[in-house]
């Protein structure tokens, strides 16, 4: 079976090498940035091209959720499968005559990080019971949590992660502004962060919950109040807000 | 030396634990609850006591902010150095007129954790030399980052504490609420929870921001917002209005 990677961003770059590392060939990565295609190209030995598509029988595009719609239409063989890989997109965002499906991996990429991808969900959508089969092999070739959705469920996953990933980045950043204006290392505060993440891999983070709000501790709440401003307050009231809701304090 | 630990929670637990651990003793737990003071009486071989606070050197007061004040009362001896372990107490909140000090682990503690004592940062104030060394070498029999730092100093670092660690939490539980709407198992997004608290090992957070908000994808926030209500929604809100403030968007 021929497989073609569309896209030379990070999701490409990974799944090209998982797949490489678990014995599935990819046959062509294509894309417009040849920079990025020849590096790619150059780590994985894979065949780039940024002008003639391979043909192939699974075309698997992993570009922006705003360029699936017009990079599917480069796909003019009928007799194939295409997958996107977006959390945010139905699978008729595919605008071509082949069988339309999603591979979606849950997880954030970075170019610079290695990643253990046996433990990366991957949620499967396709039209026919054959597809689904195809594309589930595949990524369980790769992964050991494969599984299939829906588009409708796939908005929720997307969302859930942006609240547990997303948002949990941002804030660490507001917390690094916090730390750095009193010059104490942000570095101390790993193992904290380390430790409240540890815990949820036991506790529902429902049983976990710490802190001045849900002691209902006025007296902090207030002085924390004092020593921030902007959106950084506006974060603490909205989220000692739903604290106290969420355990009706 | 002889160390008494009064209060007889977490932080007094973990507290008095790491101390025998390292071949510093404690001479005496002493609280209000016998039930607890005996269960970590026998755990850890240290006699404790409700009613008769024995005489020592040093007393570490690990009670609720709330009621530091009046615990640190029942210290009668003058000729001695008491520390609580508060992130937002002054060290005058301790009325009595023994030598006061703060002696502060920056962590989340809860019993049933197993913690790895070395990398929790220790914070300490005294009011001269002798004592900040004494408390120094105490934590520096448990810990490895033992500083100094003044009362203004200890409410950022709780301030910094309870948005990379309370907050974060309190999204895993939002983040749960949503994934457990639609029959997600919330372990499914532990790769990438892991993944994002990995990264900020290695990466300043504020260049590992990922998601919609700091793309600017107008399409999938907006979708995102109609699956949303309540606290969630404002969540949403408030921490994408935060991101784009952040990054100039």
């Amino acid at each position: 079976m021929q497989t073609v990677i569309i896209g030379s961003g990070n999701v490409a770059y990974h799944l090209a090498k998982a797949f490489m590392l678990n014995a599935v060939p990819v046959a062509q990565i294509f894309g417009r940035n040849e920079q990025e295609l020849e590096k790619i190209s150059e780590k994985l030995q894979i065949p780039y091209s940024t002008k003639k598509l391979s043909d192939a029988d699974l075309y698997i595009i992993c570009v922006s959720d705003q360029s699936v719609g017009e990079v599917s239409r480069l796909i003019i063989r009928k007799d194939c499968l295409v997958a996107h890989t977006s959390g945010s997109l139905p699978i008729d965002i595919l605008a071509g005559e082949y069988r339309k499906s999603s591979l979606y991996p849950l997880q954030t990429f970075s170019k610079s990080k290695k990643l253990d991808y046996q433990h990366i969900p991957f949620f499967i959508e396709a039209e026919n019971e054959e597809d689904r089969k195809l594309l589930s092999d595949m990524a369980s070739a790769i992964s050991k949590n494969v599984m299939e959705s829906t588009y409708e469920k796939r908005k929720y996953i997307h969302l859930t992660a942006v609240f547990a990933c997303n948002f949990v980045n941002h804030l660490f950043s507001r917390a690094k502004e916090i730390s750095d204006s009193q010059k104490i290392p942000f570095d101390y505060f790993l193992p904290l962060i380390d430790e409240t993440v540890g815990k949820i891999h036991e506790i529902d983070p429902k049983y976990a919950q710490t802190g001045p709000a849900v002691r209902n501790d006025k007296r902090i709440l207030e002085m924390h109040e004092e020593l921030l401003e902007d959106e950084s307050l506006e974060i603490y009231k909205t989220m000692n807000h739903s604290i106290q809701k969420l355990y009706e304090l």
